[in-house]
C-alpha cells in the first residue's frame, strides 16, 4: 500500500523536563501520521475515526534538533476497519526508535460504521509481508 | 495505591476536524496523566521515563465543552519498571470511554535503569485487584 | 463542597525566559481548574461563564519537571454567582505557592444571568470554614 | 509613563466551548502584556518577575475574529516593585471589556529582590492620574 | 496611515533547537501582525484574507527573553488589495532584524474579491514615503 | 535532489476566524518543512539557520479536515547558502495552492557562515530543471 510521510523538527515546545521529546507529543504525532494514511487511502477524512492505539515501545530518547520521520501505510483491512502501521525513523541516524499499529474505522455522517470498500494490494516486499502478518494477530 | 487526578476542559484547540476531541490529544493527555502517577509515586520526576504505551480503545467520541477526568494509579511494580493504569472518566455523564496501561522505568541521571525500591500496598477493593491481574498479563 | 483536582507536569512549552513556569500559563491553568469545579458543581459547562479573577500572589517560582496540582472547590454561592477557591499544591514538596478565588455566573443559552439553584453544604473542616469566610469578604 | 501595545487576533485555538475567547487565554495574554511594560520600563527582562495579579472583571464575551489590543503602562513604583495597569481595548468597537493591575518585582540573578531605581514621570492626563490613584489603594 | 503594534515576549515554546526564536514562529507572528493592520484599516476582519507574503530576510537571531515589537501599517492600496509593511523592532536594543510586505485582499462573504473603498492618506515622513515607493515596485 | 515530505491534518487549532487554515500557521509549517530538507541534505541540523523567505502566494483557502503535504527539495547551492523549494500539495484534490523558496545558510557553532561542501546532482526531470532556473533568478 502507498506510504505516507510526516517529518518533524523536534523543537523546544516538544520537550519534556528531561530535555528530550515528550512521550505524549510523540503519541500525538503518531496518531496524526497514522490518521493521514488511513484517511488518504480512504479518500475522505470525514469518514475516518480512530478506534484503537495498539501500543508501542519507546526504545530510545529523542533529542532537541532531531528530525523525525513518521512512515505510515495500511497493513490490514476489515469490512469497516483500517489498520495502519506507523514507524518513526530518525532522518539522520537511520534508527527506528518507535513503531506500532493504530486501527481506524470508516463511518457515515452520523458516526455509524460503514463498509469502506477498500482492498489490499500485493505486498511490495518481505518487510511489508511481515508487517501484514503482525497486523493479522492484533 | 494512591490515585492521581487530571481534569481537563475540552476546548477548540483540542478538536479534530469532526469537532470532537482529537485522538492524538487524548493520547498526549493520557501519557501526561500516567507519568504524573508514576513520578509522584517514585517521588522524583527526574528519574522516570516512559517505555511502553500498551494500547487503548476509543469507545465513544468526546465533545467540545466536556470535562474529562484522567484517574491514574500504579498497577504493577517490577525491579525498575512502574506500570500505571489510567482511565478517562467523563465528569458529568460518568462513563469511561478510554482506559489502558503505560509502563515507565526508573533511571539514573545518565538514563541507565535503576531499581526504584517501591513496593505495592494492599489493593483497596475488587476493582483494583482486577486491574492488577490485567497488569500482570501485559 | 466536592474538591476537583487538575495535576500538570511543567514542561518546556510552559516556561518563561527565566526557565520557570510562566505566570501567564499559571493563570490560564488556574482559570481552567476553577472553571471545572464551577461547571461540574453546576452540572452543565454550557451554563457557566467566568466573571471575575479576584487576584492571586505568586509566592515562589516553579521549576521545569515539577508536578503541580490545582485543587478547586466552591466557596460561596449567590443567586446566579458561583465563587470557586483554587489552590496550587506542589505534589512532591507539599507547599502551596498560589491560591485565590474566581467568580463564575450561570447563564442561559443567550448569555443572560439565571438562578443556578445550588446550595452550599456543611463545611467539612475548619480550613473550609476559613476559606468560606474569606469568600464572603470579596 | 510610556504605553506598550500588544494586539492579537482571536483565532480558533483561543476559544472556549462557548465559541468565545477563553478566560484562561485572556489571563495569559494579560500577564504577558503587563510583563512587557514592566520589563521594557526596567530595561532588562531578566530582572523582572511576576508577583501579584490583582484581579480583573470580564465585562463582556469576546468573539472569534475580534482584534483585541492590550494597552499597558506603569502605574506605581515601590523600591523594588513595579505596578502595571493593563486594559484590553476592542480595536474596532472601541469598548474596554477588561482592565486591571499586575505587580512585578525586580530581582538579581539569584532571584533576590533589588531596588530598581526607576522614578515616575508626570501623569500625562486626568485618566492616568486616576489610574495612579487606584494603584495606590491596591 | 495608522500604525499597529504587537509586542511579544520570546518564551521557551517559541524557540528552535538552536535556542533562538524559530523562523517559522517569526513568520506566524509576522502574518498575524500584518493582518491586524489590514483588518483594522478595513474595519472588518471578516472581509480580509491573506494573498501574498512578499518575502523577508532574517538579519540576526533573536534570543529567549527578548521583547519583540511588530509595527505594521498600510503601504499601498489597489482596488481590492491592501499591502501592509511590517517591521520587527527589538524593544530594548532598538535594532530591526526583519521587515517586509504582505498583501491582503478584501472579499465578500463568499470569498469573492470586492472593492474596499479605502484611500491612502498623506505620508507622515520621508521614511513612510520610501516604504510606499518600495511597495509600488512589488 | 532528494525530496522531503511533511503531511499534516488541518485541525481546529490551525484555523483563522474564517474557519480556514490560518496563513500564519501555513507560513510556520512552510518554514519547518523547508528547514527539514536543508538540514537533512546538510546532515546536521545544528549547522543550518534560516536566512530568507522569498515570498509565496496563497492561491486558494484550505479547509478544516484537509490533508496538506509539503514537498521540499534543494534547488540551488551557493558556497554557504542552501536554497530550498517547497510546494504544498493537497493530498486528496491534487492541487498545489502554495509554493516558494526559502534560503538557509550553514554556520559553525558560533553562528559564523561556513562552506557546506554540498554539490547539486543531475535534475531528475524538466520540472526540477525549471525550479532550478527560477532559484537562480531569486
Amino acid at each position: 500500500m502507498k506510504e505516507y510521510f510526516c517529518s518533524r523538527l523536534v523543537k523546544s515546545e516538544d520537550l519534556n523536563h528531561h530535555g528530550t521529546l515528550f512521550a505524549g507529543r510523540t503519541a500525538e504525532w503518531f496518531v496524526e501520521s497514522a490518521f493521514i494514511a488511513a484517511a488518504s487511502t480512504m479518500g475522505d477524512p470525514e469518514k475516518v475515526v480512530c478506534l484503537n492505539i495498539h501500543g508501542f515501545v519507546f526504545k530510545t530518547p529523542i533529542k532537541k534538533g532531531e528530525i523525525v520521520k513518521f512512515v505510515s501505510k495500511v497493513a490490514k483491512l476489515g469490512n469497516s476497519s483500517i489498520v495502519v502501521h506507523t514507524r518513526l525513523d530518525m532522518e539522520l541516524s537511520h534508527i527506528t526508535p518507535i513503531e506500532g499499529f493504530i486501527t481506524f474505522i470508516s463511518v457515515d455522517e452520523n458516526g455509524n460504521k460503514i463498509s469502506h470498500g477498500l482492498v489490499m494490494d500485493e505486498a511490495k516486499d518481505d518487510e511489508e509481508l511481515k508487517i501484514r502478518e503482525r497486523a493479522k494477530k492484533l
